[in-house]
């Protein structure tokens, strides 16, 4: 009894956020009580407190679930054949067209993102150290088989996304839009270019 | 007479600028009035407005001074002698050295950027237009003399300004100031690498 009883809670874990995130998106963070999402889900707010001690770490539950989305989809791009280069741009590429899609056309969901970099600052830290993880591990897919040049494979995946920061900060993303600059393809051009082996004579 | 009249006028724009942006310091974009700026300078309001239509507009006289003097700073390093990535580096660490000091340390400046970025954007591209183009010179030097390999030297420019992002811009400045990151030399020394000769053998 104790499995099914696990897997409620869990599940009721999970309903409050996926409620929490529809009304975040409908009605601005803000404006949304922790009222709301008792209601909505026909339960007291007792017990929503009972998962989430403040509306902050539901907000928090939130993020991390938008996050681990784009997390989880870059580490299948990650794992995948093919060489790093390409799984580099594809990786890329994704990260920015999710980010896009989930902060920037939606501006109630653009609050939230605001919200998450003044206060929970920890959470978005932890997602860009993931991403920076899984890019990586492609950089050093790419430094084994001499298709990059990266003796610090860390420090390299640390500038290229650094490098990367117009097209993968929500708040970047959104203040750039259509604005002049490179386009994203001849950005991952730039950066794969800065990963590549370069000829003896060039000096750092 | 035209001449000594057209002085004056120049240099009570000028003086009308230098105190507005110590006001602005002092107690922040917002809470200054045309009213205070004139007063301090013990004209009327109405002198002021001959001058400038609109508070914007001395804000956006002030922005663009301010961001001059950036320019300025860049523009004699570009015409320095040396490598073109010695000049790089010391033009890039001079860009975000001063607007470190101009618009992190300083929250009421801080203020002032934050409307730029909302309100004057043209003020804002235009500077990061003279900025890249800065750039584009000394890439160019480095691409003539075989240093760097830039078929497109404007597009590398674009690259190199975008990818210096996170020590460019004051907003990413200031929020990623004690985050996890490059440094500011190995971040230049990413977009360096990106612009030096690959060897034959690397792939797009």
């Amino acid at each position: 009894m104790t499995l099914i009883s696990e897997h409620t809670e869990t599940d009721t874990r999970e309903r409050i956020l996926v409620v929490a995130e529809r009304l975040f998106r409908q009605l601005g963070y803000q404006k949304t009580t922790v009222a709301d999402i008792a209601k909505e889900l026909r339960m007291s707010p007792a017990n929503v407190y009972r998962f989430f001690d403040s509306k902050k770490a539901i907000h928090e539950g939130v993020a991390r679930a938008l996050m681990g989305g784009v997390e989880d989809a870059t580490e299948v791009i990650a794992a995948k054949r093919g060489s790093a280069a390409s799984r580099l741009r594809e990786l890329m590429t994704t990260i920015h067209r999710m980010n896009c899609e989930r902060y920037v056309g939606d501006s109630k969901l653009h609050e939230m993102v605001e919200i998450a970099m003044e206060e929970s600052w920890e959470v978005c830290v932890a997602h860009m150290e993931r991403i920076t993880h899984t890019i990586a591990a492609v950089i050093a897919d790419g430094a084994a088989s001499g298709e990059f040049e990266a003796p610090d494979v860390p420090l390299a995946a640390m500038c290229a996304t650094t490098a990367m920061m117009r097209f993968f900060h929500p708040q970047m993303i959104a203040q750039c839009a259509n604005k002049p600059g490179p386009s994203l393809d001849q950005m991952i051009d730039f950066v794969i270019a800065g990963l590549s082996p370069r000829s003896k004579a060039a000096g750092k």
